[in-house]
């Protein structure tokens, strides 16, 4: 089944311990369609502006990506740079020019208001909220930040009640909820309204929590060479959702799975710069890599 | 086959955001045996001074802990304290006074010589190669801390050649290498003897490195009440320990089994303050939360 992904298309600029990339392409909707477009078709819906180069929207649409819903505004692309210490779990933000994304509205077409699956990407809740109520999807993920768990905390609230997964980095669902302790901040969460809460622990893995109070525990892929870590989140919840949309089902075995597969599509983006490791794997890669995790975690008890 | 284990024996005073417990029974040794104790004989090496509680040592004897090894010196016993923040993966140590522990100069009993499994909790490298002296084990493992890499890091590497498997955590894994990916920081420290190296990440796990390049991901059990850390560390290092020594083997399947164990029995030490929740727990509510692991973790490629 398809999946609508609704979310920001940015040129990056990343200094990393290996290197320097300049204005190259990124944006959570970008690694996150590249990355379930190796399951399912995307339609992405996002903006950028008249300088953004034909070659990254030819790119997507050679991926499997419907880029029909991509709005090319008067301005500027999103732009965003940042630069990571040594040890690469840790990042500055360097500069952030919103352009063109400052006045975004999502406007879906009439395939993407169609498709069963759609995630909402880090935006403002209002613009989730404007989203949700232009369509009628079977199953919607989202992901959301500080910065709106500060500012518009009673708005994401009510996105919180109409979603079925949330997919949070610990900070966040720390700070949403006041609790330390992650178990409980994810029952918290439900307690809001999704179903299923999938907390991020950047080179730790995640945990998904089920809707029977299941966990399941999910390490990285430990990679010797981190290339740039930027959209591995993003990445993480495309695998996910396009794992999820390609089946037609999130059961607790499916979205293990699913877990599972956005673990492995999320180690691939950290293997390059920007999101050009995604657009080269094939489904070789993607199964060995599966079969790496299932080593990693066996155990017979 | 039995096991050693030379290290601290301490009263401790801890603080957490569920509550406080003075002058407890409490250090790196008490911890290891106790969760040691539940799979083999294990000899306990280490001073306390003459205030030392009688329970304490009657505690331990009565759990299959040979406590002959028990040095009872003129002053007063290694006292520890701290405090945990709400986020209980953060701590301050308030204060430390060695007392007997300054001069402690470990002898081993005839019995605890010859016990083929030995592990040297933290104590300064010159002790643990002293130790390693007095004694030809099969397997030894070892355990460390920042201070000794910043000031004895010659005499650490000396101990580090005569070793099997260093439990370390990842902060120290990474002042140890100068490395900070901990799969290179691991083949790192394996290039200095170890064939076999844990890095521990307390809420998030460990990592278990094989001669042969394996890798063992094992998450920690994700608990809704941590009332006291305090000694999760070493608890882990006991479990782990005790599993091989019970086994008599140090296979790569052994080895991953004995990181689970370690893994379970160190979620019972965060369940009570200090080690009481090791000494009350039976073979039954070990096997029930070796299961709860293999939910935690079972995925099927």
């Amino acid at each position: 089944m398809s999946l609508t992904v609704v979310g920001s298309i940015a040129l990056d600029t990343v200094e990393t311990p290996l290197g320097k990339a300049e204005e190259i392409l990124g944006g959570a909707a970008v690694f996150f369609s590249l990355a379930a477009a190796h399951f399912c078709r995307v339609n992405l819906i996002g903006v950028v502006g008249k300088d953004f180069p034909e070659e990254h929207a030819q790119l997507l649409s050679s991926r499997n990506i419907n880029m029909d819903g991509l709005e090319r505004a008067d301005g500027k692309t999103f732009r965003w740079s940042a630069r990571y210490h040594d040890d690469i779990n840790e990042r500055d933000t360097l500069d952030t020019q919103l352009n063109v994304l400052e006045s975004f509205q999502p406007k879906l077409t009439q395939t993407s208001t169609e498709a069963p699956y759609l995630f909402l990407a880090n935006i403002h809740p209002s613009l989730q909220l404007d989203v949700l109520n232009q369509s009628k999807p079977v199953f919607v993920g989202l992901d959301s930040m500080n910065l709106w768990i500060d500012i518009a905390p009673d708005m994401l609230k009510q996105v919180l009640k109409k979603i079925d997964c949330l997919v949070i980095n610990d900070a966040e669902a720390r700070q949403l909820t006041g609790e330390n302790n992650l178990p409980v901040a994810a029952r918290h969460i439900q307690n809001l309204g999704p179903a299923t809460v999938i907390i991020k622990k950047g080179e730790h893995g995640c945990l998904l929590f089920g809707k029977d109070g299941q966990i399941f525990a999910a390490p990285a892929i430990p990679l010797d060479r981190v290339i740039d870590p930027t959209g591995a989140g993003d990445t993480f919840a495309g695998g996910f959702m396009g794992y999820i949309a390609d089946k037609g089902n999130s059961d607790w075995a499916t979205l293990k799975q699913a877990v599972v597969h956005g673990t492995v599509l999320a180690s691939f983006a950290c293997e390059s710069f920007g999101p050009d490791s995604l657009a080269t794997i094939g489904k070789d890669d993607i199964n060995k890599r599966i079969q790496l995790f299932s080593e990693l975690t066996h155990f017979t008890s």
